[in-house]
C-alpha cells in the first residue's frame, strides 16, 4: 500500500489486488452493477482490465459478454471499452458512449432505458434479475471498513446491497475533501413498508456521510489515481444565451405576477452547453438565495455556488470541466458546506420532487406542434442517449422547461415538427417549450392553442409556413379537431430528412 | 326548508334559492369549479338550469359560455347539458360525455386533459386563470356551517378555496351515512412550504371529515333530492374473464416468487367493464387481507369490500350502479369503516402512490409493439375521454398493468398497432400489458425483445403475421435498430382504417 492510500481498513488489505486480477473474478455472463453517473465516479481500472481479458477471449474464438447496470453515464474507459470488445449484452439504465450507442442502433447490444429514480426500486424488487457482482468506485475506505463515496453516489447504495460480491476501486485522485459531503439514506425499503422521505428543502440530511458493506461481499480492492472524464463545456453561443434570456424573462415575470418566489425553487438542470447556457445565463441575471434540486452539478452551477446565486445544491453527481473540477478540488471545503450528494433514488424521487416544487430544466431532440417531446430517439429508431432523470423531474415538477436551438444540422432539422417520432414526454408534461426564437407557455392551453404557441414563438422562421400550413390542412381535414393530424403526412418531415438530407 | 332537509346552518338560510336563481348568477365568461367526479357528487340543478338560459339567451342571439373545470367526468345533467347549447368553451381536467365528446372533437369546445392530482396545483399556482364561482354539491351542511361531502370529493376543497364565490347544491338523496367517511387535509401548501403527507397505509386518516367554507363566499343554496349517474356495468363476457385470469394468475406466480406480498399491495383501478371484470375475477380468487388506493370505487371494489377479500379502499369517489349503490346505501355503516374519501390531488398524489406501492390497472385504446400507450385519442386525432389518474398511477406505481381486448369494432381495429397515433404512457412506464390472449411482463426488456411479447402474448392471431411482418422489415430496413420502426408505415394501420373499415 502506497504511503497515499486512501485503503485504511487492516481488515481488507488482503482483498488489494492488480485490476487484471480484479477483472478475472467477473465471470461470464454474469450481471455487473458498476458506479459511475454523468461521468463520474465509474470504475477507471477493471473495465479496461475486463475488455482487455474479453479480447484476448474473443480472438480465441470465445464468447464473453455481461450485463452492466450503472447509475447513468460513464465514460470511454467503462461504456466504451467493454462495448468496443462486443463485451456487453444488456445496458441500463442509461448511456451516452459513441461506440456502445452505435451497437445499441446496429442491434448487437440491447439496451433499456428507465427512469433514473426507478432503476434502484426495479433492482430491489427483483424485477431485473439477480446482479452477481458489484464494482464501485469509493474515494476511500476507513479504518472500520466504511466506504467514503467518490464523485457521484447514483445506484451504489443499491448495488452494494443488492450484488453477491463487491469489488472496489479506491480512487485517491478524487479530493479527500469529499468525505462529509454525502448523505446517504438507509431508510429505504419496499412498500408495503415504505415510510415518508423526510426531506423539506434541498438542504435537508437524513442520512449517513458513508456507504457500508459487509466485509465478506468484499472480493477485491483496486487502488487507482485516475481523474473523471470531466469533458469541457462549449462555450455559450449566441443560441444558447437567447435560450437563457427567455428563460430568465420568464422567471422576472412570473415572479412578478406572484407566481414564483423571488428565490424561484428549486432547480433541476439537465446535462449539455445549453442547459450550462441557461446556468450561466441565471447566475449573470437579478436571482439571490437560489437553490438546486437536481441530478447533476455543472459547471454553470459550481459557478452559481461561487459567486452566491445558488445558496446549495442537492445533486447525485458532478459533471465538470477539468477547469471547474480543479476550481472544485481547490475549494472543496467552501463547497462541502453547500453541496449535498445523495443516492440517485433519492436526488430524483418523485416524492421529493413534487414536494419541493422543482423547476425542471431539460433539452429535448424534437418536439412536435401539440408539445409531446422526443428526448431520445433520432428519427424515431435510433437511440441517442436515453431518457435519463428528465421524466422524474418532468413530471412532478412544478414547472417543466424543455429547450433546444429550433434547427439542427445547419438547419437541416427543425426541432419543431408535425409530429415526434418518438415520444418521452407527453403532452401533459411539458408546460414551457423554448428555442432562441421564443418561449411557448403551454399552461392551460389545448392542443391547437399550444400549436399556435409552439410554431409562432418557438420553430424556426424558415420552417414555420410549412408547419402553419400542416397544421391548417390537418384542421381543415375532417378527422378529429381536439389533436388535428394527418396520418399520412404525420412522419413526413422525417422520411423527407432521410431521403434527402434535409426536411 | 322541508323537514328533511340537510341544510341546518340557520345562518345560511337567506340563500336558499331555486336553481334557476341560483344560475342567474354566473356571468357569462365566468369560469366555474364544479364538483363530481366519475359521475358522482356533481351538481344536479344549477346546470341545467343554466343551460335552459344559456338556450333562451342563443335564441334571442346572445352568445353565453363559461369554462367548466371539474373534479373528473360528470353525467348528462351537467357536461351534457351545458354542451349540448354550447356553454362550455373551455373544460377541464376530463370528460367522457358523448355530447361534450362531439363538441371537442368538431373543433367548438376548447379542452385540456390533465393528470387529475395535478389539478389542484395548477389552479393553486395561478397557471390556469383565476376560478370565478365554484358550484359544488354536498350531501349536508352542519349547523355552524361545516360542509358535509357528498359522493365524491374531487377538487371540491381546491374550488371551495379558490373561487370568489360558491354556490352549494345539497343534495337528501346522498345517503346521511356519508358523514364520517370523508378524510379532507388541509395540509397542502405550495412550495416552499410543503411538508411530508404522513400517509403510510391506504387506511391512515390525516384530516377531517368536513369542507370548511366561509360564509361570506356562499351566494345560494339549493336544495335538490336526485340520485349520481349511477349507470349499470356490463356483466363480464368471456374477454373480460380470460383478461382477469391472466392476470390473477401473474399475480400469483409473483407472490411464489417472492416478487410480491400475499395481500399484494394496494390495488388502483380504472373505471370501465374491463377494470371492473377483474375486480370481479380479484374477489373469487384466492386472495385476501388485500386494499385498494385508488379514485374510483366500482361496483367489483364494493363487492371484495362485502365479502372480506378488500379490507379497506381509499379513494376520491364512487361510480356504482344502481345496484350496487343501494348495498352502500342499505349497509352505508358497514362501508364507512372500512373506505375513505379524500380530495383528489390526495388520492391520486404522486407521493403517495410511490410509497405505498400501488399496482395500477388501467385500460387503453391502443398499444404499440413497443410498450407506448395511447389511453385519449381515437386515430391520433378524436380526443375519447382522457388521461385521467392513468398517468399519476402508471408513472407511479410499483407495477403498472394495462389491459384491453386485443381488437375492437368486430375485429376490425387491432389493439396492437406498430405505432400508437397518440402517447399517453411512454414505454418507460408500460410494465404490463394484457389481453385475452396472454399476458406480456416487460420488466426488464429491451424495445425488441418487447415486440416479441407483445406480438406473440397480446395481439390478436389474425393481426399477429402482419404486426410481425411490419416488425421483421423494420429490423431489416437499416433504419436504427434500437426501436426498429418503418417510418412510411409506422401510421398506415390507422389511415387503413380510415379507408376501408378494417385495419
Amino acid at each position: 500500500m502506497a504511503t497515499d492510500s486512501r485503503m485504511l481498513c487492516t481488515a481488507l488489505r488482503n482483498r488489494l489486488m492488480s485490476a487484471a486480477d480484479a477483472a478475472a473474478l467477473i465471470p461470464a455472463g454474469s450481471t455487473v452493477g458498476m458506479s459511475g453517473f454523468t461521468g463520474a465516479g465509474y470504475p477507471k481500472a477493471i473495465p479496461a482490465a475486463l475488455a482487455e481479458r474479453i479480447e484476448q477471449l474473443n480472438n480465441a474464438g470465445e464468447e464473453f459478454r455481461i450485463n452492466v447496470w450503472t447509475g447513468a453515464s460513464t465514460a470511454p474507459e467503462l461504456d466504451g471499452k467493454l462495448a468496443a470488445v462486443n463485451g456487453i449484452n444488456m445496458r441500463l439504465p442509461f448511456q451516452s458512449d459513441p461506440i456502445c450507442r452505435e451497437k445499441i442502433n446496429n442491434g448487437s447490444m440491447d439496451y433499456i432505458d428507465i427512469h433514473l429514480s426507478e432503476v434502484s426500486q426495479y433492482a430491489w424488487s427483483g424485477f431485473l434479475g439477480k446482479m452477481n457482482i458489484a464494482v464501485i468506485e469509493v474515494s476511500g475506505v476507513l479504518e472500520d471498513g466504511r466506504l467514503i463515496p467518490s464523485s457521484a453516489v447514483g445506484n451504489n447504495k443499491t448495488w452494494i446491497e443488492q450484488a453477491d460480491q463487491v469489488i472496489l476501486e479506491v480512487n485517491s485522485a478524487q479530493s479527500a475533501g469529499l468525505e462529509g459531503m454525502h448523505d446517504i439514506y438507509y431508510g429505504t425499503a419496499l412498500p408495503p413498508y415504505r415510510k415518508p422521505i423526510m426531506i423539506s428543502q434541498p438542504t435537508d440530511r437524513i442520512g449517513e456521510h458513508y456507504l457500508h458493506c459487509p466485509a465478506d461481499k468484499i472480493i477485491a480492492i483496486v487502488e487507482t489515481s485516475a481523474p473523471d472524464r470531466n469533458s469541457p463545456f462549449n462555450p455559450p453561443d449566441d443560441i444558447s444565451r437567447r435560450i437563457a434570456s427567455h428563460i430568465l424573462q420568464f422567471f422576472q415575470q412570473e415572479i412578478a405576477i406572484g407566481r414564483m418566489p423571488k428565490e424561484l425553487l428549486p432547480i433541476q438542470s439537465g446535462v449539455g452547453n445549453i442547459p450550462n447556457a441557461v446556468l450561466e445565463g441565471l447566475d449573470a441575471g437579478p436571482f439571490k438565495q437560489l437553490s438546486a434540486f437536481t441530478e447533476v452539478i455543472q459547471d454553470g452551477m459550481l459557478a452559481m455556488l461561487k459567486s452566491g446565486t445558488l445558496t446549495a445544491a442537492s445533486s447525485t453527481a458532478f459533471s465538470l470541466s477539468p477547469t471547474a473540477m480543479a476550481e472544485l478540488n481547490t475549494n472543496i471545503d467552501f463547497y462541502r458546506q453547500r453541496i449535498i450528494l445523495r443516492q440517485q433514488d433519492i436526488s430524483n424521487h418523485p416524492e421529493l420532487i413534487r414536494r419541493l416544487g422543482v423547476i425542471a430544466m431539460n433539452g429535448l431532440i424534437e418536439a412536435d406542434i401539440y408539445g409531446n417531446v422526443n428526448s431520445t430517439h433520432i428519427m424515431g429508431s435510433r437511440m441517442m442517449n436515453g431518457i435519463g432523470g428528465s421524466g422524474d423531474f418532468a413530471r412532478n415538477g412544478y414547472l417543466s422547461i424543455f429547450v433546444t436551438p429550433s434547427t439542427a444540422k445547419n438547419g437541416a432539422i427543425s426541432a419543431i415538427v408535425p409530429m415526434v417520432s418518438h415520444v418521452d414526454h407527453t403532452e401533459h408534461d411539458v408546460k414551457i417549450l423554448v428555442t432562441e426564437h421564443g418561449l411557448a407557455d403551454l399552461r392551460g392551453l389545448s392542443p391547437k392553442q399550444r400549436a399556435h404557441q409552439i410554431i409562432q414563438k418557438c420553430a424556426d422562421p424558415a420552417f414555420r409556413p410549412a408547419l402553419m400550413d400542416y397544421f391548417e390542412r390537418a384542421c381543415a381535414s375532417g378527422r378529429g379537431m381536439h389533436t388535428p393530424h394527418l396520418l399520412g403526412e404525420a412522419l413526413s418531415w422525417h422520411q423527407r430528412y432521410e431521403a434527402t438530407g434535409h426536411m
